[in-house]
């Protein structure tokens, strides 16, 4: 039985929900073999994540280790393989709930850097799990800054090894995955030192644990970095190297080897290998950022129909929460938000599998543009994502504080993504050097990426609405988008090229215009989302209300962004206040439309409920029972020695007779 | 030994850091007090906290419960009285970590409610710790809206008792501290019935737990309702009755009694009682959200200029990461805003003490814009402070997310904050309608309370800087703060009417303007914070440094909050483009002036480094040290069951033969 407070608003929905879910799976065939995955990965109870919320560290970690090995055996039987159609879905299907997922980032960085030899020695080990890879970059003083690290491989010619070391607290690794207590190897990066020459970083396969008994190999010193805001299942380890000898053979050797002679020898390209990095930051973008706050969204705007608070009118009964506009001004742009970046993550792969079929055909052209767009969306996806699920769980108020609503683990791991695969303002401001080269060169009338061509464009007019309804049309508020990217990027660069003209060194000058360029990247990536948004509705049946709906959502999305960042539109006098006044009416009446089609907008992502693992989101509503019944379940309803120890003498007063 | 990194920072303080730890907490003897007692709680190890982040739920509880037994013992071996002057600093010395905090609660509203016959019996029982108290409003289905609670309270004329049930899944008890498992009684809040006619909410003293041995007295079903993002110290808990019996004397009857023939009589002003209600707002603020602020500042400002990464100038050292724009354009106006709350909270307490000294002259004039000023501060300080705890988490990169930071569980503990004591966007809309109504009346020609005065004078001038050093005028900013507060309360106010005159009902016509209600409350708490901050550094000594520095943090607090908002300066014209440009690059200039005080500035919030509980914001900043050590202790660095259940079998390839 459905909560009728939420099956209620599943009646008036003004579109094929069903339709929309093919949609976002790229066809109903798709969406079929993504049920059956989500089906059997469910229905076993060795994946279930019920008691998820009530377990410590320790027994995160061993579930997950129990998952992943499980995992194997279960796409045996399935029949599923690496290259299947199932494959993308198994990882979402366990919500990211398994252990050595650094193993395939281990394999993938030996067929990507090892040499032939390498690859035939490594990758069939691996896969037969002889071993359990990890991935060793990060140390506790480096992160994104990679020529920073400090561990050392120094060749010894005499014995044709190279010998590693951790010269300092600092150059210690910190961080790695599935390293803390599960790896036995791990692709280590070092700077690569012959005949006391440095020759950069460079990448060794070191085995840091028996294969017998699993005890630290001689030289290592390796452990858990213990608790962290989520991640309990994955032990992130540190890794200590004392005159640790590898073989001259695990030295990662595809694009640079060194000879028996400490020859160093440098081969063919390696930009593919800076291509393979920036396709990382591009897909973790679906799983560990759009499913977070899609999931949030559904959670979210479920509890909002269900919670009733206060009396809107006089006399009636109480109101469902997602009729005040308060409400609706917190969650619609979220949901709106997850629809608009789940197509510039469409629009990304798409250009991520142009741009890989143009590199294997030796045309690196594209790479600049893509690197470009992979660290400014990485950045504004994964901090947009974050800030909408926050919003979520507040929006729920004490519920969403309960680890039971599944909203708190929602955000304490989203945010994690904020901070990996290369800190966001620091992406940022890549994306910004890229666009200040492109303005210039495009000043200068050279040609630029497709991407960018609108930087040429600078046009001075203003904004040509003349009343609230203009501000539904795309044309409007996509060039809005663009006169403000324009602006920003324009008033950087002649800001900066100010500040050298007057003395200023380039990198005090490029220093003192960071905030700004940050706020010009940023512009970029937005307006970008926008048209694409609007370019995808565009394209969009017409049929079953789907284009309709996510017309709406596509004014919302771009509505919102001016509405939460008006001075950026009125700062050169583009749009003026009165068309500011316009846009918020325009704003404001679209809340109260897409209300109406908000749960039908979250089933459509097709969550299931052992798949939200939330009191507050079941799809049957039953929020107060479901939070009841679990927390009875917590560790914390069981018998405590507080009472014998501390409570029973003080309350028998112990107390009065000190 | 001070990391030499850290300690150059402190060579060059253009102040006395000993004098503004003086000034911040009002005296030089007071500094000493507090010191004293932080000392004492620190020195004994009962009340450590150092293995917080690797303790379970449970063991969480069980230590404040612990420690909550042990502080009487502490208290009464020290001298320490409840009136006395340490006490208030035994919270902060503790860091919260404490239990039966609800316990004053229930003392409190026993003092407040109840008659003194009640007072003369309960009062002494809990000072004893005869009992442990709690306080049960909140229940699943409601919170701020207060007279939506449904736990019902039927009085039995026959036997002289009330019957307590929770009639409905929706009412029963949920979130009350203390009250899952500590509590032998509770303040339960009930709607009162005599023969069938409903009198509203009032609350009943109700014993849940035997004081013989602690079993679940008849009627009632109780427990805990489990995790939490954060308080896992706290027991927060559930409560169920059915037909629970409690004396007709067991209502708290101050304000209104039940006869023996169930006659239903008022007495006295209730107002004192709303008064007590508002001051809860106020006093939760400096040690639940400015004091999280300040140590989240201290940690990842002290982290700041330890962390070097990357390099500033080609060929030099990698720079110190506060050295960056975009990193003191995170931190620095968290700083500002730290010093500008405290402030703002010295004026609320101030404006809070002469409004009690009024009531108890029976003069309530004041309780309508005290009301407006806690309501509106509270939410706008706790998300203001939140905000800026995230900021700095975010800041500190991967290290940030572990919780050994600590800034992981100042985050999940400060965001509460935005949820308790009433829901912030409620709280806002309540400071809105008194906005509104003070607008109104201003607008009449009528006397409106001191804070909103200056909703009279609408001005339609000009902002009047000619250069961006006229923007460090505090007349010229917090003229434009109070044009902005104007425009948006008088803007919203005429929406209203328009909307009532086109016939809108008064209700939806406020529910469509409560977007920008809210906005307009958010504006003037923020010009009376700006403004505040102004007057305080203008009253300062002028000795010392201490004057200078904390014009540059007002300063960097208003201009913030300018360059944080451009449109609602620009909108109507007030700020124009190029003043706009001033405003930023005062701004920006000020973020490096006051980057050279950022560790005396929070050194001077004289955080010791146990309270602070951080790996990263140690004193003598020897970061990579504290965390690798504390790492070890770490329960997952423990031999785990997985390696001999899972990883064996599978790395001896029990796999290969399936």
């Amino acid at each position: 039985s459905v909560n009728p407070d939420l099956g209620s608003e599943r009646q008036t929905a003004s579109f094929s929900v069903e339709r929309l879910t093919a949609l976002l799976d790229g066809g109903a065939e798709q969406t079929r073999i993504r049920r059956a995955v989500v089906e059997a990965i469910e229905s076993d109870p060795v994946f279930s994540r019920e008691n998820q919320y009530f377990q410590t560290q320790n027994e995160r970690y061993e579930a997950a280790v129990r998952k992943a090995v499980h995992l194997q055996k279960k796409m045996h039987e399935m029949g599923w393989t690496e290259n299947g159609p199932e494959y993308k879905y198994i990882y979402r299907a366990l919500s990211g709930d398994v252990a050595f997922l650094l193993h395939h980032v281990f394999m993938r960085s030996i067929s990507v850097l090892g040499s032939d030899k390498q690859i035939a020695k490594w990758i069939p080990l691996a896969t037969q799990h002889k071993l359990i890879g990890s991935y060793a970059q990060t140390e506790l003083g480096h992160g994104t800054y990679l020529q920073g690290l400090e561990t050392t491989a120094v060749f010894d010619t005499a014995t044709q090894e190279f010998i590693l070391n951790t010269p300092k607290i600092s150059a210690m690794k910190w961080w790695p995955g599935d390293m803390g207590r599960s790896a036995t190897h791990t692709v280590v990066f070092a700077q690569l030192y012959i005949h006391e020459k440095c020759y950069g970083i460079h990448p060794f396969i070191v085995q840091i644990r028996s294969l017998q008994d699993h005890s630290l190999c001689p030289g290592i010193t390796a452990g858990d970095i213990g608790p962290k805001m989520n991640f309990e299942h994955i032990d992130n380890g540190y890794l200590l190297l004392k005159n640790v000898r590898v073989p001259r053979e695990n030295m990662l050797s595809k694009f640079c080897e060194v000879r028996p002679d400490g020859t160093y020898v440098r081969q063919g390209s390696q930009k593919i290998n800076y291509f393979t990095m920036t396709t990382v930051r591009i897909s973790l973008i679906s799983d560990e950022v759009l499913t977070p706050l899609m999931k949030a969204c559904t959670i979210a705007i479920r509890y909002s129909v269900v919670r009733r608070q206060s009396k809107l009118k006089p006399g009636e009964q109480e109101a469902k929460i997602l009729d005040y506009q308060t409400q609706q001004e917190k969650l619609l742009p979220q949901l709106a938000a997850a629809y608009a970046f789940y197509f510039t993550n469409d629009y990304l792969q798409e250009l991520f599998n142009r741009g890989y079929r143009e590199i294997q055909r030796k045309n690196f052209d594209m790479l600049p543009e893509l690197h470009a767009l992979s660290s400014g969306f990485k950045a504004v996806i994964t901090q947009h994502c974050t800030a909408g699920v926050e919003i979520c769980l507040r929006a729920c108020g004490g519920h969403g504080y309960s680890l039971l609503s599944g909203l708190p683990s929602l955000y304490t791991k989203i945010l994690a993504s904020c901070i990996y695969e290369g800190e966001n303002t620091i992406l940022l401001l890549q994306t910004a050097r890229f666009l200040i080269k492109c303005f210039m060169a495009a000043s200068a009338g050279q040609p630029v990426p497709p991407s960018v061509t609108y930087l040429a464009a600078v046009k001075h007019g203003k904004c040509p609405a003349k009343n609230k309804l203009d501000f539904l049309s795309p044309d409007i508020y996509i060039e809005a988008y663009q006169h403000v990217a324009v602006r920003l990027t324009s008033n950087t660069a002649a800001k900066l090229q100010d500040l050298i003209q007057s003395g200023v060194k380039k990198h005090d000058a490029w220093n003192q215009c960071t905030v700004q360029l940050v706020q010009a990247a940023k512009a970029h990536c937005h307006y970008i989302a926008v048209k694409n948004f609007a370019e995808t509705v565009e394209k969009l049946e017409t049929k079953a209300g789907i284009q309709k709906i996510m017309k709406h959502l596509c004014d919302l999305f771009a509505l919102h962004g001016i509405f939460s960042n008006t001075g950026a539109f009125l700062h050169d006098g583009y749009t003026s206040a009165a068309q500011m006044d316009m846009v918020t009416a325009s704003y404001l009446d679209l809340l109260a439309v897409i209300r109406k089609d908000a749960v039908p907008l979250v089933d459509a992502f097709d969550f299931t409920d052992k798949s939200l693992n939330s009191a507050l989101g079941s799809y049957d509503g039953h929020v107060y029972q479901r939070l009841y019944e679990w927390a009875q379940r917590s560790p914390t309803n069981q018998m405590s020695p507080a009472y014998e120890r501390y409570l029973k003498p003080l309350l028998h007063n112990t107390l009065s007779k000190l």
